[in-house]
C-alpha cells in the first residue's frame, strides 16, 4: 500500500531529534522491573530437571519420592501436558522442545519440573526424581547429520522440497532451491570462478536477562502470565493453544526486556511454569539460570556453506550460486531458506542459485537471531566477493558496486525491490574519509554489505488523551530498543504536542488487539504507522469537538500544529483551539477522546547497509581486533537518531563478536562445554573501538513517514568485512567464524607451511 | 439521547439469565489480588502519624529524631506537599485532608508520613517524630456545630446561598433550598399536620478491605500506583493534580476491591503514598489497618432533620417541608443539598421546599456512602408519612400511591420525570403475599419507599477479538460487584457469542480513556452501555471482512446472531461466516479486529424502591430483630438476575444495619470510641433473615438495552421501614438512628411513663 507521500517535503518538528528516552530513568535507577520482578502472594518458586545426555532414551520417571517432600506442590512431566502427537506437529514440536517426550534430544532439555514452596526445596525436589535414561548416539554437526549413516533425531522427518520424496527418515528436514536465470551458462561465461565451503559456529543473542515468568492458572481455565518476551501476543497464543486456554482468557503482560534480539520469540519454560501453576493451583514463578539459557533455549543455527561466484573481467557477475546447510537444533526450523533468501539480496545477478539445506542436529532448538540466517550467508558470500574481486584485480566496493541491485531488481526470493539504498551505502561507503585513512603495521581494512528484510505485521494502537492534555499511547510491539521513545516522537509530532506529553505504554494482552511480535525490526515501522492513524483519528475526534464548541460546519475546521484552526471568512473571528483546551472540555462534547487503529501493516522497506572495517592482527598470537568500524546504513525515515544510530552500532557490535570470538563449543559427549558468559565471550566494551555511523534516508515509499525498519541490517555484514580486512591485512582468507586466534594462528602457519 | 426501542420488543438470548461469576473462582480461592496483594522490588513500608487530637494546632513537628534512625528512607509532613492554599480550593482540602497543614482538625487526622524498610522500623519511627500540639476546643455534633458560639474549624468558611453573604466565618458552608409551590397556603390548606424531628448517627461503609496501594514515583516524573479504589482514573487525575504530575504520566491499576461502597471514591493515604516514594525514590506500599480506616477515612454525614407533612383527610398531601443538616466532617461537601433532592422524590407534592446545611465538625471528612444523603432524608420523611397516614387512618401504601410520582412529575430537583417505577413498586407491595403474611406476638410490618438518582458519565471500553473468536472486553469502570459479568453478558448477547468466550478487564488508567468512578450505580449502565457500542463497531468491521472475503459489497451483508450472512438472491449460495471464521482471517484481511467506544454516557434511569419489613421487638430488652424482609425494586432491563438481586439484597442489609445497630460513637474528648468492627457491630448473616427480592423492569428509554442502575437505591428505604415496623410493633415512633436495644427501651419507658 503506498501512502500519502506528502511526507517527502514534511518539516518534521519532533521527528528526527535525539529526545530524553522515557523508560530511562527507571532503568538506570534499578526500579524497571524485569522478568524476575514480580510476585503474586503464593507464588511458588518452579525449577526444571534437565537431561544431561545429548540423545537418550526416557525409559522411567519416578517422581514418587520427590512428591513426598514437604513443601513440593507439583511436579510434571510430559505426562501432565498435551499429546500433540497425531495433532499440529508445530505446536507439538514446540511443546516437545519445552518437556520431552519419550527422548531426550539434546544436553539441557527438559524432563519434569517441580513447583515447590522456595528455591531449596525445589531443588531438593529435582535431585529426588530419578530418570532413567538409555543413552543414544548423538551428532551435534551440522555436515555430520547430513550423512546417511548419523544418529537419527526423528523418526517422522522424511526431507520435504526434493523429488521423489524420501521413504527414509532422516536428519534433513527439507530443501529449499531459489534462483533466476542459468547458472551453468553464466558460469562458462565467467572470465573468473571462485568457489569457496566455508562454517560458521552456533551463537547465542547474548542477552543479559535470562528468562523468567511468573505464571497463574485458575480452575475456570483464566490465567495471567507475566514474561520478559519480545511478543507477548504471540506468547499468549502459542501457550494458550499449547494448554488449551482461551486466547482471550490467558492475560500476558511483557515485562522490561533485557535483550531479546530474537532469543526471545520463542516459548522454552512459559508453558512449563503455566502447567505447573495449573497443577498447583498457586503461581509459580519460573527463572532461569544462564547454564539453563545457554543449554537450553534457542541461539542461532551453526552452517556449513558453499559459495560459488563467476565474474568477466570488467567485473559483471555472470554467475553465482551456493550451498546452504543450517542446523536447526532438535527440532526443523526454516533456517536455510532465510540464508538462501538473503545471501545474494545486495546484488543483481543474472544467473543465481540457492539451495539450502535445513539439518536437525542434538543442539537445542535454534531461534531467530537479529537478522536470523543472514549473516552466516552473508560471511561466505562477501568473503567470496572480495577474492573474486582480488582476482579479477578491481576494488572491492567498486566491484559491488558494478553488481548492485536498485529499484526494479527482482531479489533472490522474487518480487521486486522499489526504491532501496544499497548502492547509496556503498557509495557513502567509497567516498567516506575512513575509507582514505592510513593504517599503520599488521593493519588493514575490509569491506561487506548486508541486506534483511524488514517486516511488518499484525498491530494494534489505542491513544488516549486526558483531560489536562497529556496523552497515553497504548501500543503491543515490547520495547526492545527504545521504541517508547520513537512512538512518542511520531504521536507527538501527528498531534502538534510536546515530546513530553506523550507517555507510551506496551498493553497487556487483555487490554489491547493482538500485535505480532518485536523482531524482523517490525516495531518502529508498524507501530509507528498504527500510531499515525490513531492519532489522525484522534485528531478527527478533536475536529468534531471544536466543531461542537464553536457551532461551526466539521468540513470547515482543519488542523495545524496541535490546534483546531476555523477555515475561511466567515468564521475569522474564532480563535483557534488546542488540543488541550479541547480535551479539557471533552467530557460535555461526548465524552474522552481517543483514536484507535488495528492493522496488519504491509510494505515494510528492505534494510540494507555497507560497513567498514579496520583490524589489527598480531601475527604472533593470531589475535585479530577490530580498531576502527563504520556503519553506513539506509534507515528509511529515521525517528530519533540516538536510536537508530544505537542499533546500528549493538548489531555491528555483535557481528563482531559472532566473527571473533563466540561459538558454542561441544565436546565428544555431546555436552556444551562453554555454558557462561566466562566462557562463552562477549564482546565488551574494552574490545572494540567506538562504532561510527552514518545513517541513509531513502523513504520507504509504503509508510506514511518513509519509515524501514534499522534493527537487524547491521548485523549481516560484519563477519564478511572482518574477515576481508583479516585476509588484506596477513593474506590468509578465513573460512570459518569465530576467527579466534587459534584459528588464524593455524591459518598463518599454513600460509608459513605452504611458501 | 433516546435510543433505539427496539430492545423492547427484543429475546434476550444470554441478558436476563444467571451465568457464573468470572472472577469467582479467584476470589474463593483467595488468589485474587487486593489492594494490600502487590509488590514491587525494593519496595518500602509506609505509615502515617495521625493526630491524638480532634482539634488542636500543630506548634511543631520535629523528625531529626526519626530521620536518623536506621531504614527510614523518608519522612514527610505538610512542608513536603505542595501548598494550595491560595489555589484551587477544592484540591486544597483534599490534600489538606490527606494531611494536616497546621491544625489537626479530627481525632486520626495525618500529621506525617514514614517509609522505612519495613514495618516495625517505621512504627518506630512513627514514635519518635515529636508534635507539639496545643489542643483546641472541638465539636462533633452537627447542631452543635451550628452554634455561634460553637468552636471554629476553618477560618475560611463564609456560608454560601445565604443573603446577605455573612461576614464572620462559621462551621455552616452552605445553604441550599429547592421546592416548588406555596407551602404556607399547602399547610393551611391540610386536614392533618405532623411535625417531627430525627437524627441519624455517622455510619461506616463497612467494607471489609482497607485501605492500600503501592506508589512508586519516578524522578522523571513519571509514576505507578496500584490501589483498591472504586475509579482509578479519578484517583488518577486527582492524585496528579495534588502532585504536579501528568495525568498521563501516572499509571493507575485498580486492583480487585473488598467492597467500597462509596468509601473508595476519594483519596486518602494515595497521595501521601506517591510523596513519600518521590522522595525516597523507591516504591512504597501504604495500608491501612482498621483503626485508621475508621477514625481517619469517610463515613457518611450523622444529621437532624425536621420534616412537616401536611395533607388531607382524602389523602393528598397538600404541603410538605423539611430542614436537613448534614455534618461533612472537617471540610465541606455537597451532602445536604443530595438529602433535599431525594428526600421527597417519591411523591408528587404541589407546595414542597426542603433547606439543607451543610455543616463541618471535627469528625473525618466524609464521603460517599451507597446512595449519598438519601437514607438519612427518606428515614425522617418516610416515617413522617407512616405518621401521616395513621393520622388520617389510611393504609400507609394506599397514601403513599395516593401521592406517588409519575412519568411527567416534575422532581424535587427540577427535572421532569420520564418512565419511572415508583408507583408499579409500591403496587407490588400492595399485591405481594408478605403483606397478607400472619404476625407473631411482638412483630408487626412496616413498608418505606426510596429514591435514588442513578448516574451516567464518561465511560470508555475497548473490546479485542482473538484469532480463536474469543472476545477481550476491557472496561473501566470497577467491578464492585459483579459488572465483569454483566458485560460479558452484554457483549455475548450483542455479538452473538456465548458467554464464556468473553473475558472482561478492567483497564489500566494508561492503556484506556478516563472512566468516571463507579458510584451513582453507574457502572453497568454506561459501561454497557459503551460495550453495546464497541460491539456494533466490531460488527461493523466484521461486516467489511466478510465483504472482502467474499468480494460482494459491504451493504449486502447482515449480522445475526454470530454470523455474517449475504443478503438478497445473488448471494444466494454463500454459506454464513461466524465470528470465529472472521477472526481467524483477519490478518489477511487487514488486521486484528476490534471495537471502541468513548462516550459520556447520558440519561442514567431514575431507580426507586419500595420495601416490607417485619420486625420483632423484645419488650423486655428493647431489641429489635427483622424477621421477614421484602424489597421491590425497578431495574429497568435486569442484565444478570443473580447480581441484581444481590445489589438489592445487600442495600437491604447494610440499610437494616444503620438502622438499628451501626454509628461512630465520639466521646467528650472528640475521640471516636469505637473503631473497628467488634464495637461498631454491622449486621452478619445470622442477624438477617434471607432478604427476599422482586425486580420489576420499567426500561430506561435513554438506555440501548433499558438498562437503569441497581445498586444503591435500596439502603434508601430500610431505617424508615425498620422504625414503621417497630412503631407499628410496640407504639412508639424512633426518631434516631440507630434504634439500638437502649434507645427503644429508653422510648418504651418514656410510653410507659406518658400513658
Amino acid at each position: 500500500m503506498a501512502h500519502d507521500q506528502s511526507y517527502k517535503d514534511r518539516k518534521f518538528e519532533v521527528v528526527g531529534n535525539r529526545f530524553k528516552r522515557p523508560d530511562g530513568v527507571e532503568k538506570v535507577t534499578g526500579k524497571a522491573r524485569y522478568g524476575a520482578d514480580t510476585f503474586a502472594p503464593g507464588q511458588l518458586v518452579g525449577r526444571i530437571l534437565r537431561s544431561p545426555h545429548a540423545h537418550a532414551k526416557i525409559k522411567k520417571i519416578n517422581t514418587a519420592k520427590a512428591e513426598k517432600l514437604p513443601g513440593v506442590k507439583a511436579i510434571i512431566t510430559s505426562k501432565d501436558l498435551p499429546d500433540l502427537t497425531n495433532g499440529d506437529i508445530g505446536l507439538q514440536n514446540i511443546l516437545e522442545n519445552c518437556m520431552a517426550r519419550g527422548r531426550a534430544l539434546y544436553d539441557g532439555h527438559a524432563v519434569a519440573a517441580v513447583a515447590a514452596v522456595d528455591e531449596q526445596t525445589a531443588r531438593k525436589a529435582l535431585k529426588l526424581i530419578e530418570v532413567e535414561y538409555k543413552v543414544l548416539p548423538h551428532v551435534t554437526d551440522v555436515d555430520e547429520a547430513m550423512k546417511p549413516d548419523a544418529p537419527l533425531l526423528h523418526d517422522w522427518i522424511f526431507t520435504s522440497g526434493v523429488d521423489p520424496k524420501p521413504t527414509k527418515p532422516s536428519n534433513i528436514a527439507g530443501r529449499t532451491e531459489m534462483g533466476n536465470g542459468d547458472v551453468e551458462a553464466g558460469f562458462k561465461d565467467a572470465d573468473v570462478i571462485v568457489e569457496k565451503s566455508f562454517k560458521t559456529g552456533q551463537t547465542h543473542q547474548g542477552y543479559i536477562e535470562p528468562h523468567a515468568c511468573l505464571a497463574s492458572v485458575n480452575p475456570d481455565g483464566s490465567a495471567e502470565l507475566w514474561v520478559t518476551t519480545q511478543g507477548h501476543f504471540s506468547f499468549r497464543n502459542t501457550c494458550a493453544a499449547l494448554l488449551g486456554l482461551d486466547f482471550a482468557a490467558l492475560k500476558t503482560t511483557s515485562s522490561e526486556i533485557g535483550g531479546g534480539f530474537g532469543g526471545k520469540t520463542h516459548v522454552w519454560g512459559e508453558p512449563v511454569a503455566l502447567a505447573l501453576s495449573r497443577k498447583a493451583n498457586r503461581p509459580v514463578k519460573l527463572v532461569m539460570n544462564r547454564d539453563e539459557v545457554f543449554r537450553a533455549t534457542g541461539p542461532t543455527s551453526s552452517t556449513s556453506i558453499d559459495v560459488k561466484i563467476g565474474a568477466k573481467k570488467n567485473g559483471t557477475i555472470t554467475a553465482a550460486s551456493a550451498e546452504l546447510r543450517y542446523q536447526g537444533g532438535a527440532f526443523p526450523g526454516p533456517w536455510a531458506m532465510l540464508g538462501c533468501m538473503t545471501g545474494f539480496a545486495c546484488y543483481d545477478i543474472k544467473n543465481m542459485k540457492a539451495v539450502g539445506w535445513d539439518v536437525v542436529v542434538n543442539r537445542p532448538k535454534s531461534t531467530a537471531y537479529r537478522a536470523p540466517s543472514a549473516p552466516m550467508a552473508a560471511f561466505a558470500i562477501e568473503s567470496t566477493m572480495d577474492m573474486v574481486a582480488k582476482e579479477i584485480g578491481m576494488d572491492s566496493v567498486d566491484f559491488r558496486l558494478k553488481n548492485v541491485a536498485r529499484e526494479g531488481t527482482r531479489a533472490p526470493y522474487g518480487p521486486i525491490y522499489g526504491p532501496i539504498g544499497i548502492e547509496p551505502t556503498l557509495e557513502a561507503v567509497r567516498d567516506h574519509p575512513h575509507m582514505k585513512a592510513k593504517l599503520k603495521k599488521n593493519q588493514a581494512r575490509g569491506v561487506a554489505c548486508g541486506f534483511w528484510f524488514n517486516i511488518g505485521g499484525q498491530t494494534c494502537t489505542d491513544l488516549n488523551i486526558g483531560t489536562d492534555g497529556t496523552v497515553n499511547l497504548t501500543v503491543g510491539t515490547v520495547d526492545v530498543g527504545g521504541a517508547r521513545a520513537s512512538l512518542a516522537m511520531i504521536a507527538a509530532e501527528e498531534l502538534g504536542v510536546p515530546y513530553d506529553r506523550v507517555r507510551v505504554n506496551i498493553g497487556d494482552s487483555a487490554s489491547l488487539g493482538h500485535n505480532d511480535t518485536t523482531e524482523g525490526s517490525r516495531g518502529t515501522f508498524s507501530s509507528g504507522m498504527a500510531t499515525i492513524f490513531a492519532a489522525r483519528d484522534a485528531i478527527d475526534v478533536m475536529k468534531e469537538r471544536a466543531a461542537k464548541m464553536w457551532d461551526i460546519p466539521v468540513e470547515d475546521i482543519v488542523w495545524e500544529n496541535g490546534v483546531a484552526r476555523a477555515t475561511g471568512k466567515k468564521h475569522g473571528n474564532l480563535p483557534t483551539l488546542s488540543l488541550k483546551e479541547i480535551a479539557a472540555k471533552s467530557h460535555n462534547t461526548g465524552g474522552p477522546i481517543a483514536g484507535h487503529n488495528e492493522i496488519t501493516a504491509d510494505g515494510a522497506g528492505n534494510g540494507f547497509a555497507s560497513h567498514i572495517c579496520d583490524v589489527e592482527v598480531d601475527p604472533e598470537t593470531g589475535a585479530a581486533r577490530v580498531v576502527r568500524y563504520t556503519v553506513v546504513q539506509d534507515a528509511g525515515k529515521a525517528i530519533h537518531l540516538d536510536y537508530v544510530e544505537g542499533q546500528f552500532q549493538g548489531a555491528a557490535a555483535q557481528g563482531i563478536g559472532w566473527a571473533l570470538n563466540e561459538e558454542y563449543i561441544y565436546g565428544e559427549d555431546g555436552r556444551l562445554q562453554n555454558a557462561g558468559f566466562l566462557d562463552y565471550r562477549i564482546p565488551v566494551c574494552s574490545d572494540l573501538p567506538f562504532i561510527d555511523t552514518k545513517i541513509l534516508e531513502i523513504p520507504n515509499p509504503n509508510h506514511p513517514y518513509g519509515i524501514r525498519g534499522v534493527g537487524e541490517t547491521s548485523i549481516v555484514p560484519p563477519l564478511a568485512a572482518v574477515s576481508n580486512a583479516i585476509a588484506n591485512a596477513v593474506g590468509v582468507r578465513m573460512t570459518q567464524v569465530p576467527m579466534s586466534p587459534q584459528r588464524v594462528l593455524a591459518a598463518l602457519d599454513d600460509l608459513d607451511n605452504a611458501s
